[in-house]
């Protein structure tokens, strides 16, 4: 391996590494996807969110608070109420990751078919 | 919420949830995605897939456990040589949770955009 594919594995690990790591992260949890699922037909009270799980409310609003560090859902306090929104773009992130290192390993099998292909007609 | 949408809800977290759980928490760490990427180009030895991290090797090891653990790697020894592979299947179906909610996300702004527009004519 030379140095400057050293060095460009080491980059690509830095770049946008963090926020990779905390969205995915905060993705693997049951509950905070369910909170997601939810938050995708629109915003939601922090008390409508908790309907369905049986979790005190502290322990709901602590799933948010790691939702809400990880930039994947943002949440405002208006009186006594606090409103919780989904923000796409965590989302999107970690979707464009997969997409990307599928994509290549689909790429590397049609090369792998198109040259099994062509040795077969050869032969 | 009826009794039947919260049995809806519980039941969606429940399916595929404890592979989407290790599959998320793998992926949540960038020298994991580094190797996932570096697998992407074919099949690797250990000390190949070692080579750009400054880490010993049985703190490799360990990553590709877990990722064997989350089915995202498979791995095999012939002699002394351990060889790692992609195994896209539960990359697949973490980014298909993603797809499938990213859409209804997007959706649910069309539907308030069209919402919108309508509004607009009637005026």
């Amino acid at each position: 391996m030379t140095a400057v594919t050293r060095r460009s594995i080491l980059s690509d690990m830095a770049k946008f590494s963090t926020d990779l790591d905390s969205a995915f992260s905060a993705l693997a949890d049951p509950i905070r996807r369910a909170i997601i699922s939810r938050l995708c037909d629109g915003p939601k009270s922090v008390s409508e969110l908790s309907e369905p799980f049986e979790i005190a409310l502290p322990s709901l609003l602590k799933h948010v608070r790691v939702l809400e560090q990880s930039r994947l859902v943002s949440s405002e306090k208006i009186g006594r109420v606090r409103t919780c929104k989904l923000e796409p773009h965590a989302l999107q992130a970690t979707e464009a990751w997969l997409h990307q290192h599928i994509s290549a390993w689909e790429k590397r099998l049609d090369r792998m078919e198109a040259h099994i292909e062509r040795m077969k007609r050869k032969d």
